[in-house]
């Protein structure tokens, strides 16, 4: 109930602050007898971790998970996947100045005053360093939606006021054929190009990430409140630094008419359109499922900023550490993640639904 | 499990389908000892239920909530509260057309699936009926809220391209000074047109509406997974017909740099600006909360529509029930309620952070 | 997480005072598309009503379940089923006396530190008349695991010191051919006579239900917390009066050696032996499940008390309402439901072990 | 949902198999800002752990604990404490025999049968190895209940038939003055020579674990599913080889009146008597809370068996690995941390009941 478990069948149960001695995770609810491609797990990690290209930190991480338990030859055994990350590169130096000083619209204040203390090296827990754990347990699901059919396209398709105009199903190669993670090329280009220039103004920017998975079975989700965006919906605001989701036509369903919104039945039982995002009543219509999700520019940028510290003195404060200009290339394979989390944990959820 | 019960502490279980014998829930986890005023949790009601203006479905329901449990001589006992409210104008011939037709855009068609049954009577479970009993639990946790200070503002900012431009923190009685629930005369006139003109042609149209909580004590959320707003979101998404949540600055967040973005200090912890819509790291930061929820134009039009039935065959329907013609004005109490229900949760949540 | 929903599929919430409205209950969780024999639901209720013999409490209560949702012609929608049962002989003047006095034994004297406010009549939540609620749900649950072969025993196999020496599983026939609700006519003639002597004297006995289920699945409980018999140990510990479970050989395997209470296999996986009561490291084995309860005497007594009441002032009380003088008949249902529950949220959750 | 989590608000999720790299855990819910003293833990596990005396398992295992997180200077963050503890000596060849063999009265059929795959390496998930990590969790519970006034007093009461007439609460010194920790000497000394006759023949015998815990403050306990003796209940029954648990005057209730039962109340709120082992209604009410664990005998015997495999053939098996006679002695700390754990959530939960 403190927040750091997720889930109510395959459930991920994190720990770790971003400059401990390792973050890690325990994967419960994991189905047995399961083969997994471990590689393919740690290629996951390789797409989110720092210093992967020259618009993400610098930090180094190796971020090499290492599992301890509930799987024996490859296979799953039904019981927990306990793993740990360890931190390698901590330099908690850098990170020193903002002993007492609260950074702008970083969590340092709230964490102090909800918990009367706080690991201020780096963030701590509030650190998207605990992602990564998100991707391990993620890749692992994955996995086994992949063995029902279930595909995920998750790329970026805003970054500033440059926008994708497309909802399309793209090919992983061609969403990593970049450092942005765009499958479109030409706008790809525009966008490294803003990104670089935000960074060397010592500014960050924001920017969106889109999912669509197909081949997802009708009848996933859990009304009335545990919808299937419901729980997305959550999954993802439970991401750092994401401000806004919506679902299929989403913000633009406001200036619709029904007459214009509704999607017609074909005699299959799919849709000609899909403003719906494919999800029906918070159930999952066989449609590919479709979402937006927009982060805010990181907050640590290497500008003066006049802050406080914990005694409400006022003082100065200057990003020192290694940060992401913009955090969207590396939130994509977090994005895909928490959504793979979320579907498998419905699909087990639905075996229930009838004798 | 299968979703519908909410909240961890403050709890509700709900049931009922909208042309049954009644809807009604249980809430388990009210603090004892508390005088609730009961004529106040009715007036809520009211605000939500049908027949209330002339720009929303004129099916007529009471909507009078009977308690059955928890409370005596109007203090709350500790113990679950039950309560129902019956369904009394059924007039289930209306949906006799429905019976095997799956409406456009409606749940017939993944409840059908899903379940392998319905109650195809307006709805059923999926119906927005339902909404009714959070609007009685939300006005419980209200006025509970209420007690520590805590303050809403909810109203409608937008109907089809008809836009507010503010996040004030209106009173109630602007608020409610038209049908339409927008705190603002000449907006609300427009729009009330605009509804006016769109049901005129038998069609709908969709928007959005924004709450603002006012005094909302630091701390409140529990990070990684349960971070304040993501539980926001998802209890958003819960409710019928949302698309779309966001923030603070929210998807503008997208186009703006970190050196804008960031909420910079004053010397007693607040905030000059509240891009963050007064949440840091899933954690309330004192600021107000502020979001806006995207709803799209209800799905039931008075127009021909081409579906298929649960043979698969081609059938025409047209909506013949009483339906509203924009979803916003009757959305806004239950907005309210569910970001009370989970406020008060998560406050009472928050009583187990320390010793 | 307030104490009154149980479960996790298959999830039971219940409401109700007994002396307020009504008690009732929703259950969420229900499999869809099952046809249901409400006529049986009803009969189990009154296997638990007062008043259907001379040797228990003569309260009248018609104890009619009324459902109010999540069933059409008599089949399951997969949707919650909302239910209540009215409280119709109150009587509350009877208990006017317990006003301030702590009834010893009773839940008085907790609930009222607890909560700082109690319903007085009656016990309120603490009377017993709430297992009347799990009583539908048990028997909801009865007939979807009958569906599936399951098939229960439960009698009583101890009054006092008179016991039952034998764990075989009885037809309902011969359980219910006498009102002691003991298989063994000799011994229940003799069961019922203490119970005859003990209520003269104005006092009360305890005594012990035994519950045998049969063709259980191999496979059902989730170590390492949620063993089989953890989670059915609960639930009996959360009726009232309970004070002892025991599974199997249970404290009479304290005085056996490892080579007497092994269970050695046959070759088809069944075991020579059932000292282990069909479970085996939390999860069911196929051999019958087995387990026992010990019930206190019940707590009222038709005998003058010293007791204090809320002011700490010492009071006198005696027992005015009409109480059992024997708990253990009325309960076998109630032990029944509660293990039916728990089976059928076991089996529920079971489907998800592997894909 | 899969059993490897325990507890609502004080959360302890274990993983681990007994010859895996390692076990551990995750404690979320801990309250912030507590100084903990981690030799202490260490020590608790000492009294678990193999090896420490001469009528325990040779096996040797420094289970020496590492914390990875959640803890800055000892202090708690208040954030997830992620612990592991390796696994040193594996010595799996000595369980190469049971490969295929189940094993009698232990999990390997269930496993098998439930996951379609085992960890066959001494009993993997299923051997009680795992609870190491329950008293990791435990010794931080007993300390932030120890900063509240409350302790605990656990101790072996009963071996074979031999049993210690007395429920008193005992020392920790007295207690841990003999290895069996049975705190009356010469209860003690029968009880070690009765363990050594059985081990010599090869053979393993039962025992009974009783704690009593002080100072619970009045009010701990969720009625009514999760009465606070229900959760204590499921508690111990899900630690190994538990086949009992009684409270107060447990099942010797069964054959009292109420007139002798009934606890009488003390002006001060204290009762004369306390057969109901400090809880009523399922509430604690300020009393000791009292109860007693019976322990089958260990299933592991060094006696040739009749047993089958997994090919349902029938083989013999002999045990060959180093296990306890009598499992009492190190189940001591195992009860009592589990009751901690449950006592801290219930401690946590409970100050949510009045605003």
């Amino acid at each position: 109930m403190s927040g750091s478990i997720y889930g109510k069948i395959f459930q991920l149960s994190t720990f770790g602050e971003s400059h401990g001695v390792a973050i890690g995770g325990v994967i419960d609810g994991v189905p047995s007898n399961f083969q997994l491609d471990l590689n393919a797990i740690q290629m996951e990690l390789d797409r989110r971790k720092p210093g992967q290209s020259s618009i993400v930190t610098q930090r180094k991480e190796s971020d090499t998970v290492q599992f301890l338990s509930g799987i024996m030859d490859g296979k799953t055994l039904g019981t927990p996947i306990g793993f740990i990350i360890k931190n390698e590169d901590q330099r908690s130096r850098d990170y020193d100045h903002n002993d007492s000083a609260f950074r702008p619209s970083h969590a340092d204040f709230t964490y102090e005053k909800k918990y009367g203390i706080r690991d201020h090296r780096g963030g701590g827990r509030s650190s998207a360093r605990e992602t990564a754990c998100r991707v391990v347990a993620g890749a692992i699901a994955k996995q086994i939606l992949k063995s029902i059919g279930i595909d995920f396209s998750t790329y970026v398709d805003q970054v500033g006021e440059l926008r994708l105009s497309s909802d399309d199903f793209y090919s992983n190669e061609s969403i990593e054929s970049n450092p942005v993670r765009c499958p479109n090329d030409s706008m790809a280009s525009q966008m490294e190009e803003l990104i670089r220039e935000v960074r060397k103004n010592g500014d960050t920017i924001g920017g969106c990430v889109r999912c669509v998975v197909k081949n997802v079975p009708v009848g996933l989700g859990e009304p009335v409140f545990d919808k299937l965006h419901a729980e997305l919906g959550k999954a993802m605001f439970s991401i750092n630094a994401v401000k806004g989701v919506e679902f299929g036509a989403g913000f633009d369903a406001v200036g619709m008419k029904g007459s214009e919104h509704n999607d017609i039945f074909n005699s299959d039982g799919s849709t000609q359109t899909n403003y719906s995002g494919g999800i029906q009543g918070g159930i999952s219509n066989g449609m590919p499922i479709n979402f937006r999700v927009a982060f805010k520019p990181v907050a640590t940028i290497m500008k003066n900023q006049a802050t406080i510290n914990a005694l409400g003195e006022e003082v100065d404060i200057s990003g020192k550490g290694r940060h992401d200009p913009c955090v969207v290339p590396r939130a994509v394979p977090i994005v895909e993640a928490m959504a793979a989390i979320v579907l498998l944990d419905f699909y087990l959820r639905s075996k229930a639904n009838q004798l």
